[in-house]
């Protein structure tokens, strides 16, 4: 093994989790490991999959410090997590001490869309801009701020949460009881499930995309929709213009109310396409005052972003 | 005259102005003077009045330093006015400049609703709160941000815009071209004119609120109607309600984005009553989510929140 001082950096996400160790002051993993979460998982089975990933990356070595990205609301000072939306048992979870104390290292921990956004102010596409949106639009919709220079994270660690911000008061129902979320509209579970349901009800439309699942509608996925829709499919296109509308009323109304410098999109939704972009800066553009400027781009990092040491 | 050091404190509204002298140090005007904007001003009749008002304040005296509220975006960095919503010929006007230079003393600019969130972060409702979004209700809808605690003025001094933040997408239309603006559903004008529609096509409600105005409607505001819904109008009851319920879902809204520790709450409208209040409390609760805590407050320092020296 190596002896000079070894980063841990792990990341428990809703679904997958993953680990790496990377030498202070460097910027390439030496190595890297990851593995899904069992399907019925809870806190200790993330936490012994995080710990086989651990064995198998650091042997007997001590990482000098360990940092760790959480897949949602975390009270950073502490290192306490608050819950997770997908994985139940880590309700108020103080995962910093428990780390420190099994590994003997500082532990630092804070929530993913937060670290994604620190990641693309330091190293990506939010370089030498003092305020910045990141918004990652996948499984689920979460945000991440830096203003004055600095993560935001807010007064409980629960800032960000723009997936749950009401686009349409009278739109449809979202898991969170209310209406019309950006979540609702956007997400990647969504699109897909909204697209499953056009396709039972509206038989002469979305041929392309029947093609393309071999008329398996359990197996459709939004980045299917994506690809049909790319093909000039009816009901893939429409669908991912409805999700891009309410991104972009979304972050106009974002824009109007924080103007940052820039909005930095992830996630496997913003990856549907030119025409996903088109009618999303359209939206926006529409739905921020005139005199509010801003820019939107895509995420530098990719999905590592949070993992940057 | 006083020898000792005075502080002038100006503010541009959009329909008055005021000026106040106060010793350094000290919490309480020496001495205050207003006036209403003249029916068509400009730029020039607005800076003629304050001229005016400075000269009973000050006589002869030299102000020590002067802080200027403005009542529209203002670049605080550097003085400049970007534009009044409300009087023409403000575009880029270098206001810090034109003062400093007129008054050969320091000048500070900064919008009216930034200083009035620093105002009741420094010496009102907001104290020991690190974070708080002030919001206005009144003839327009703005807000002020307090974050890590310091003014929040965005990127190019253009946060706070909350009125502009769409609240429903198939709502009437705002001013601004869009639909459902928090402003369009919210402000006491925009409150006025939906009761004053409503009365002239639903005869037979609103009988109070009728009686107060005595029959015309031209002399309907905000005000009475709220006077008539404490008194059991049902019209009036309704347009509050639904005031109440658009401010509740924007404020859950930015909690769920933002969560700050405090919502501060000013203008005529937040004095609506017990019931405007409880609909408010409701609404926001029921859109931020569970995990997300906050308070909402009304204002303590009043319409002169953006004055204190």
């Amino acid at each position: 093994m190596a002896t000079d001082p070894l980063l841990l950096a792990l990341d428990f996400g809703g679904t997958k989790h993953a680990a790496a160790v990377v030498a202070a002051g460097g910027k390439k993993w030496r190595a890297y490991q990851r593995a899904l979460s069992p399907a019925n998982g809870d806190r200790e089975s993330d936490l012994a999959t995080m710990r086989s990933l651990i064995q198998h990356l650091l042997g007997d070595a001590q990482p000098a410090a360990i940092g760790v990205s959480f897949g949602g609301p975390v009270e950073a000072k502490t290192g306490v997590v608050r819950l997770s939306h997908h994985v139940p048992g880590w309700e108020n979870f103080l995962l910093q001490e428990v780390l420190a104390e099994e590994f003997q290292a500082p532990v630092a921990v804070d929530n993913d869309a937060n670290l994604a956004a620190l990641g693309e102010y330091r190293f990506g596409a939010g370089q030498e801009h003092d305020s910045l949106l990141y918004i990652t639009v996948s499984t689920g919709v979460g945000g991440g701020w830096i203003l004055h220079s600095k993560p935001w994270r807010g007064t409980a660690g629960m800032a960000g949460e723009i997936g749950h911000m009401v686009v349409d008061p009278n739109g449809p129902l979202c898991l969170c009881g209310k209406r019309g979320c950006l979540e609702r509209l956007a997400s990647g579970p969504y699109i897909a499930q909204q697209v499953r349901e056009q396709l039972q009800t509206q038989p002469q439309r979305g041929q392309l995309l029947r093609q393309l699942i071999a008329g398996k509608l359990e197996t459709i996925t939004a980045q299917l929709v994506s690809q049909a829709a790319a093909q000039g499919d009816d009901l893939g296109g429409e669908a991912l213009d409805k999700a891009a509308w309410a991104l972009g009323v979304s972050i106009g109304n974002v824009a109007n109310l924080m103007n940052p410098q820039r909005f930095i999109l992830g996630g496997g939704v913003t990856k549907a396409g030119d025409r996903f972009w088109t009618v999303l800066r359209q939206v926006t553009r529409a739905t921020a005052l005139p005199e509010v400027n801003f820019e939107i781009v895509p995420a530098a990092l990719g999905d590592d972003a949070s993992q940057v040491p």
